[in-house]
């Protein structure tokens, strides 16, 4: 039973799939890449548990047919052959993947040993991948890492019937943002960042259709389908610490705010919160940081609007630098107090909402 | 005290002192970077006890001075600058670091915490840069690494009235490049590869001036200066073990076969060498590799020559990539046989010399 197939589609389509299979398991069943042979098309899928993926190739197939085999050695073979065109030779024991002069006899597995992954034949509704792909991308920073609670190392989809909404949060910063595009699907789900990043990858051009069923989110962009597990627990009520009055305002370009905190928090005290101090008075904002090696500061000028004169204000540098690298443009920064968050709003791109949770002080 | 210096200018100039020197070390005066001031001067020097480096900028300075700081912390704020000019002002305790709107007061060590690095005033020789610098590369791959005797993780270089010569060898493999350039320099030494590389990084341009004396070998290139500790120790008498009768040769790109056999040893089993096997005989060369995973076979037409007609050897398939990545177009490739070491000699730049010993088979 053979197969032709142009090797870089063939590459390009397995390293979606094999990029998430684990290479080392202490369940060797758990590395394989499953291909299915069907009469014009070859099918990869792989799993790591937590997302399950498929890539399905336009083949020159003869038959039917389910193989599978170590995802890690079948791609760097694949990777590395020599010509534009692979051949690809089926036995019950053996694959032959043949370009060029060279040629490979790969073992296959049993295979009675890994059972086929399930996608859904319809699907609810769907959003255009390069909106959900963004909406994802701008909120993933905030979701925390290893060492807090479950929930929160999640990023929430919110699918109602008038927006989808990306949500994360690790309790001291906020990320969310709004599709202002109905998906079709109604629900709250969380899913875990890791899975995030490998969802992200697969977003291309045109539409994304979605279902939620049997605690997956699943999804179908193109020639790749995922299924993505749900994570459980109750994700924070976050709405309601959202603070609405803010003494004091200003705008200035992300960018060059981003860059400004970044140089000032070399001198920041890395084992103190990497803390950097913004002080705002008569439209100048003035940062400023200090550390066993020394103290920096830098001043700039901004449009400042509110009923407060001043306010000074301490962060973690680098939450307030990961809110700021999302934004192209002016962002309005609004200060609701010294101990309550910090709300920053892209001016270009009003969708996107961060929130920092200023340092204590004294 | 203050001096003025292009932001850009003194970043480069800093990063090939910086990073020599430890970030982190037990003694927190082996962090530190030293700064000489004098008339149009400002003298940038470091050290790792194996390496010194100097690096002299032309700078708008007012008086003489020297001071010690962190090399890490300065030479982040230094890169992070937001203008294109620094000022550096210094008082007894401080460095006053401003650019444009941002400025740092970085705190300097006592002076008497390092002591200056002693560099010849003249040199006994000299070396076109850039040929020095190939003749290092060429050979860098065939040092050993850590767990083998420190002699093998040196690069030797000979300079001899005639010629320069640098060798690596790790007894498995060997590597050696010969300037048929004098250097006016006599000696043999050996410098630890690691040394190599950052030596190798600061021949630019020009000619580089060599001295041997206080158990270093001195270089002056361009604005830097190095001294690089030699190695002890007897380096082996690796020309007796070049063999001089080859049974088989042949004549192929070099390129081609590194890619063969890395592909080919896709399949070869790590713990046991990275075996790939070659079989010559009739002016066709096939590659096989066989492991747990399968079995891989590339072949290919070569020109061959030699009394013997066929000759059959398996190597690790690392050391003759290694070997063969140096050399651009064709490779001649003899073999002494099937337990003695084969050599490779590029056609198109004969100064280059690689040798590989065979694995021991059956």
């Amino acid at each position: 039973m053979k197969v032709h197939v142009p090797k870089k589609y063939l590459a390009d389509s397995l390293s979606h799939v094999e990029r998430i299979i684990p290479s080392r398991a202490s369940n060797p069943s758990l590395s394989l890449l499953r291909l299915d042979l069907s009469e014009k098309y070859l099918t990869l899928s792989g799993s790591n548990m937590d997302i399950d993926i498929q890539a399905r190739l336009s083949a020159d197939t003869e038959s039917e047919g389910s193989f599978s085999l170590p995802a890690s050695v079948f791609s760097q073979v694949i990777k590395s052959l020599p010509g534009d065109l692979v051949e690809l030779g089926f036995s019950d024991t053996e694959l032959d993947i043949t370009s060029g002069s060279f040629g490979t006899k790969l073992q296959l597995a049993s295979s009675s040993s890994v059972s086929p992954l399930e996608f859904p034949d319809a699907y609810e509704g769907s959003l255009d991948a390069g909106h959900f792909a963004k909406a994802l991308a701008h909120v993933r920073y905030a979701a925390a890492v290893a060492e807090y609670q479950a929930i929160f190392r999640g990023v929430k989809i919110e699918f109602s019937d008038t927006k989808t909404r990306t949500v994360a949060t690790d309790g001291f910063r906020l990320a969310y943002y709004n599709l202002p595009i109905a998906s079709g699907v109604i629900g709250e789900i969380v899913i875990p960042a890791r899975s995030v990043d490998e969802l992200t990858k697969l977003l291309s051009d045109g539409d994304t259709q979605i279902s939620l069923a049997n605690n997956q989110l699943s999804i179908k962009n193109g020639a790749y389908k995922a299924n993505i597990k749900l994570m459980e627990g109750n994700f924070p009520d976050y709405e309601r610490i959202i603070p609405s009055h803010f003494p004091v305002s200003i705008t200035l370009d992300a960018g060059v705010l981003a860059e400004a905190v970044s140089r000032v928090a070399v001198m920041a005290d890395k084992t103190a919160n990497n803390r950097v101090d913004l002080f705002i008075k008569e439209g100048q904002l003035q940062i400023t940081a200090e550390g066993s090696y020394g103290r920096s500061q830098e001043a700039m000028e901004v449009m400042q609007e509110g009923d407060d004169p001043e306010i000074a204000l301490a962060y973690n540098a680098k939450y307030l630098v990961d809110a700021l690298v999302p934004i192209e443009g002016e962002i309005k920064l609004s200060f609701s107090g010294t101990t309550s968050p910090s709300v920053g709003i892209s001016e270009k791109d009003p969708n996107y909402l961060a929130m920092v949770v200023p340092l204590r002080t004294g």
